[in-house]
């Protein structure tokens, strides 16, 4: 199978699934441009004002001073004006609108917590663009894109919001964040624990870096998923390969798949391999939200998508064409769950809110999370990790190399024990959990597990249908913050110790 | 008083010492060259191995992709090969070769702790031009050189060594550094927890930033350490000043005052201002040194050498002409100890090992430490601190301008309590411990004072008049070393407590 590994600059293709991952989806559209919500209120599912901070480009050094508006969302409705606490939202690799009108959990603690919400956007998303529009166009104007800069980003802009708030000077400020949100909620506290209390980490897979996590654990949690939700399910899918390369061998089959899987294009031998990814993509992004509810998050889905895909995928002994047939019927669950796709479009996998030029950049540099798949533990072909494939596709596509090992220098790796107030929340259906915390690691560092969840449903808004585990973790959460809260407010009070 | 901030750009002139501080000294030279030291072993005082590694010259971006060599020195004639420790100086501001020999105190406690000693040179200093000879000739250049850039080099470094040299795998790694040296050790047990296990920060004033010290507490210690040496010292000094004003008036006075002093050149009107920084900086200069005995740091000296200067000011009521001849006469013990000077240099202070181009650049970008004096308080002429002044002169001088709110933003500020195994020694002579830590935060932030130390005594070598108080400062940072190894040795275990 001919791979290709990544997205290429400013081009929509296909990656494979278990090679590319994003931890916000597994998406492939082009990015989104700055659209025409730049006005000063916003009102929609939540309440909030649109505010921009005029941030500086490079934070770490001193060649380029200019600045750039980073976009916030604010929200103060319930905010103790004397000295009430700050949740921060770690804005991640899209529009940070929808990451606020995603993240539910925290407008239902805030009037409990009497707290001011932030969400603050990411540099080189949504509007956030330090370059404008020229933001891409060279590797000069990317050079900014880093997990680093974008920390700097919250940090300085904290900073300000405390000392130009009324009230806000002593405000206590908690991180969170989901997903590489997450991650930056986590790394958020490591760096910079003078500027934030605490931090909820939800489905944050910290350690999916260098060989921390063994490449198949996040498929083999994938392929469980789809294992558990109906008799046959991940067999058929297993199937489904050798079903698509003897049919797609010749024109007859090509054109077979083409009509049965109702593609937008007719496919052609030279996409298969891209097919097989959009398919990939599509069973991992099942994976990620396969929530207990009907949502509407990477797509409109009904409650538990994979027990429904799975009820049209019970017979993995079909032949070739009856099982394509089903596997059209469980992505037609995915891509028309709404009854108003005319034909699926193997370019596109989930919501244009998140950004895959962007987060391939990042995947490019930083965020080398090693991937593999064996199809023995899981469902998909086999892909070894090749570090050197992946590294040229990023030299190709990007004129760069990644650092595979710099997050672990600069983010600690497993060695994270010295550090404090961090709740790692994981669900147990998640695959990205499989580079989570998933144990504590002291009594200050939380390792929360959600059995029943899928990627942060911890953060999503209370539902009827939520598992108690979730409810739990939410109130659990909820306790941690509390404690942080009331920490920092007796650590203002002077030392009174002297061991010198 | 016309007052001439900073070092301009690749030119020598004087600057106050009340408005230049520089941790290693406040002399003003130009740049050492890399020298003819690049051999690949070198016997001196102690006995090490000159070493380079390849370091990135940009860890923060991924447009810059070139290295440079970082020179590094290594010792481990005691080392246990079997996970034995790694004593690891963070360089500052200067020759790493040079601090090496001035920090025996890590030779001396490397046999009891089995310890490997190494101490890496900081990026833009001695060698370790990330762009050779051109490293400073433009911003574009110099634009890698920041203290977080060192720290990541010093990251990068120690994982590289521990994957390089047998038996160093799992070796525990202490920071030990003086000075700005001593802020960078701290800072980088801050940041880089995963890399070293604990820090000994030397005379580190890491609160001598923003508003965290007042402005005149650096010159009100230094007048101490004269006002304790000798009766009518400080007020002598504080009164020549008013001396210098009113010779320096006439052409007979400069005249005699270039004779008087035995200037290496005629002092003219307009080298005033930059005559009394050069008379501030000596005396701040032997406030450092202040050692007790004999020594060559920044300049060869007797004992106690403030006592020795304050045994020719003892009247501080004489005449302006004799009070002048009893300045050259203080002066003299300064810079003329050999007996081997033919004149008196107003163009420099100190030794050539520390490099003030490099330095003022950094004081210029990251490390703005705010200093006044007022003549009351202190025996200097009234100085007001003013930031736009400093900063205009750093827009003038290197077309940039500093940002005195972000050492704190990144390294914490005051808020440090989370932080552990830092300990923060002080000597109670030396100005720069206006800025330290000089209380104990937690039962791992521990302050250390030696109440008859100047600058960072405790890491010179042994000497038979070491005053009670730095032996036994030595002896409890040993004590509190041999605890972070074995407290890295016990974590290296497997995680036993699940609070999931």
């Amino acid at each position: 199978m001919a791979v290709e590994l990544k997205l290429p600059l400013l081009a929509v293709t296909i990656a494979t699934a278990a090679l590319a991952q994003s931890p916000g989806t597994s998406a492939f559209v082009s990015r989104s441009q700055p659209g025409a919500l730049a006005t000063q209120s916003v009102s929609g599912q939540f309440d909030y004002e649109t505010r921009y901070f005029q941030q500086k480009i490079d934070h770490f050094g001193f060649a380029e001073d200019a600045t750039f508006n980073q976009r916030y969302l604010m929200a103060d409705k319930y905010w103790n004006h004397n000295g009430g606490p700050i949740l921060f939202y770690t804005g991640n690799e899209g529009d940070i609108t929808w990451f606020c009108n995603n993240t539910g959990f925290m407008w239902e603690i805030s009037k409990e917590l009497e707290a001011m919400l932030v969400f603050a956007e990411h540099r080189y998303y949504g509007e956030s663009m330090p370059f404008g529009d020229k933001s891409f166009s060279n590797l000069k104007n990317l050079n900014y894109f880093t997990s680093e800069q974008a920390l700097a980003d919250f940090a300085v802009l904290i900073r300000n919001l405390k000392q130009t708030i009324h009230g806000a000077q002593t405000s206590p400020v908690i991180a969170i964040g989901g997903s590489y949100g997450g991650m930056l909620a986590a790394w958020f506290r490591m760096k910079y624990p003078n500027i934030i209390v605490g931090a909820l980490a939800a489905s944050a897979p910290i350690w999916l870096f260098e060989n921390l996590t063994a490449c198949g654990d996040f498929n083999t949690i994938v392929t469980n998923d789809f294992l558990k939700s109906g008799k046959g399910c991940s067999e058929s899918i297993r199937n489904s390969w050798d079903a698509i390369n003897k049919l797609s061998s010749t024109a007859e089959g090509l054109n077979f798949l083409s009509h049965a899987l109702h593609l937008c294009s007719p496919l052609q031998a030279s996409d298969v391999a891209s097919f097989k990814s959009w398919l990939s993509n599509t069973w991992v992004n099942l994976a990620m939200v396969d929530y207990p509810y009907a949502a509407d998050f990477l797509q409109p889905l009904p409650a538990w998508p994979i027990k429904v895909v799975c009820s049209f995928l019970k017979d993995p002994s079909l032949p070739a064409k009856s099982l394509m047939q089903n596997i059209f019927q469980a992505l037609n669950v995915y891509f028309n769950y709404t009854g108003n796709a005319q034909c699926l479009n193997i370019s596109q996998t989930a919501t244009s809110n998140l950004d895959d030029q962007g987060w391939y950049y990042q995947t490019c540099t930083e965020m080398v999370m090693p991937s593999c798949s064996d199809g023995v533990k899981d469902m998909f072909e086999p892909v070894p990790w090749n570090l050197q494939q992946y590294s040229d596709n990023c030299k190709k596509d990007w004129g760069l190399r990644p650092r595979p090992d710099w997050i672990t220098t600069v983010y600690g790796g497993e060695k994270i024990s010295s550090h404090s107030n961090i709740v790692f929340s994981n669900g147990g259906l998640d695959p990205w959990a499989s580079g989570g915390v998933t144990k504590s690691i002291s009594d200050t560092l939380i390792a929360i597990i959600i059995p029943e969840g899928a990627h942060h449903l911890d953060l999503r808004s209370r539902n009827d249908k939520d598992p108690i585990s979730v409810q739990k973790a939410r109130a659990l959460e909820v306790e941690y913050i509390k404690k942080w809260i009331q920490e920092a407010r007796n650590e203002s009070m002077p030392y009174t110790t002297c061991f010198a």
